[in-house]
């Protein structure tokens, strides 16, 4: 697979595993002092270990509900982290490439986050974060099933990896819902990434692994570059078929797009999705040059508490749109707002 | 009025004079040895006067149908006139101010084209002209009736004078309408320039005189700058009433058109009126600085016959909508294509 096509399809990367520390229930059966020790634990466990120095701990109910949910944003933390906020801590290294989320469904998520598709270095990563757990502290381990979880469906492994696809050819001829279907067969899925239902907004979806049980964590890696090989594939043989059809009025559409970002006064985030969805294919057609995919992703990052941070304020939706488009203009001319 | 009022609304200034040879019957009675016979006694006369060196003849059967085309495209020769080709000519001045059209409705029709709103300057224009063939020529001319016409409408003083203005707030809160005929009370009519029917493309109106019999041409004149004046106020508090009821939401759509036209790859001819009209807009209410009113004027010069003329040949519709786009940008560049 070319790695144009892959920069083109893949936005990036994402490994979590789900880990329980030893002699401790499940934290939805947790008292407070039981969930405040997990958060100890983790906290010195991580201290005596070779990335002491790596991360920041942050308690939830000590941030503003904004800054709560601009963390869900940056997919730094979840929403049902934000639910357990009054118990729940997150650990974020400098990079932001690492979170260990303390007291969600399970004791311990640890995630990793790369750029582009990386998913063994991301895998390496979380497994970094995890043995610098595991040497100093017990997990919750069973020599059959692995590793235990709150929910039985993320037993065994602890492990979901995944891809960001922008798939916008393969949604418009309707080809994602068979891939789907495809997809289930193998104990994979693929859903939209942002936005409700089966409309993925910015036709943006996360394939990864529904099966934690009964593979080795790289067996789920190498069936999921496997498929993510085939996925990608075909949507790039759908773009060029729809471009070739029509260049001018595919083109057309694209850039008038591009126009939109460069020119409105006002963008909402759904419209957002659809530009930036518009200028990622035309930069992976090469009818758009000036913009860097690099760039472009930028832009997905102007979300509403996104924007109140670097507003400094509080805005009403029609504000934060007007904000939005301004901000957009300072990206696409390279300058970060 | 102010004069920035006057460059937001005012386009261009028209004035036609309606002359016809003593001793000769109207064109459409004449036999093609009279036809031509007006077209010599006309270029004799310009060559005895001041003007002898200002005017080229064009004998229209000697131009392709696409050179014709284009001469009504810039509003020189009418399309009546082209109807009339195998007799008809016309004289054009380097300038392209003066065009004197022989052989259409009236033996003589001379036009003079100013940009902005110039209706003394253009009456000069045409009247000095006029004097020109006059001093070396006899017109069909009555004490009582004034200068005698093909058809009694134009009888009295032969002038047709018009401001091209452009209304689109007047025609988005439909007092177009209204407007329409309190003029027509006052012998004055306003009528979509572009476009078929009542629908004005680009929101170009034309205001001219309907009445040529029983008053002087400066009477008429004066008539028509003071129902402009008042046009024009009309419009400019519309505009303002528009804009400032959701500065954002309407600075938003007109920025976004301004968006299509820098970056649309396919641009049809409804489309650039209406992108051009919101260029204009925005130029008036301060929300676009970049462009001035001459280059957003040049737009409208994107027509068919003069696109396959800079194109140097034949296109199709689809191919002229993917020429007139890059003509657009080049435009808008500053640079003439």
């Amino acid at each position: 697979m070319a790695d144009k096509a892959n920069e083109s399809v893949v936005l990036s990367t994402r490994v979590r595993l789900a880990r329980n520390l030893k002699d401790l229930p499940f934290p939805n059966m947790q008292s407070a002092d039981q969930a405040q020790q997990v958060i100890d634990r983790t906290a010195l466990a991580l201290s005596r270990s070779d990335m002491k120095n790596d991360f920041a701990l942050t308690y939830l109910r000590a941030n503003s509900e904004s800054e709560n949910i601009a963390l869900i944003e940056d997919h730094l933390i979840s929403p049902d982290l934000v639910k357990a906020s009054q118990r729940a801590a997150v650990f974020i290294n400098k990079e932001k490439t690492i979170s260990i989320m303390v007291g969600e469904e399970d004791d311990i998520r640890i995630q990793a986050i790369m750029n582009g598709r990386s998913l063994n270095e991301a895998l390496d990563l979380a497994n970094k974060a995890d043995d610098s757990i595991a040497e100093n502290e017990t997990y919750a381990f069973h020599d059959t099933l692995g590793y235990l979880t709150a929910c039985p469906s993320n037993t065994g492994t602890g492990m979901r990896a995944s891809l960001m696809l922008h798939l916008p050819a393969l949604t418009v001829t309707h080809q994602i819902e068979q891939i789907g279907r495809a997809v289930s067969r193998l104990g994979l899925t693929i859903r939209g990434f942002y936005g409700e239902g089966s409309q993925a907004s910015g036709s943006i979806y996360q394939l990864s692994n529904q099966v934690t049980l009964g593979f080795s964590e790289n067996d789920i890696v190498k069936m999921l570059n496997d498929t993510a090989d085939q996925i990608i594939e075909r949507e790039m043989k759908a773009r060029y078929s729809i471009y070739n059809s029509n260049k001018t009025k595919f083109g057309d559409k694209l850039m008038r797009s591009f126009g939109m970002l460069k020119y409105a006064m006002s963008i909402d985030s759904k419209e957002l999705y659809k530009f930036w969805s518009d200028l990622r294919l035309a930069i992976s057609l090469g009818i758009q040059t000036e913009i860097t995919n690099e760039t472009a992703d930028k832009l997905l990052s102007l979300q509403p508490a996104e924007l109140s941070r670097l507003a400094g304020k509080a805005m009403t939706p029609e504000e934060r749109d007007i904000y939005r488009a301004q901000c957009v203009k300072n990206i696409l001319n390279e300058q970060l707002p």
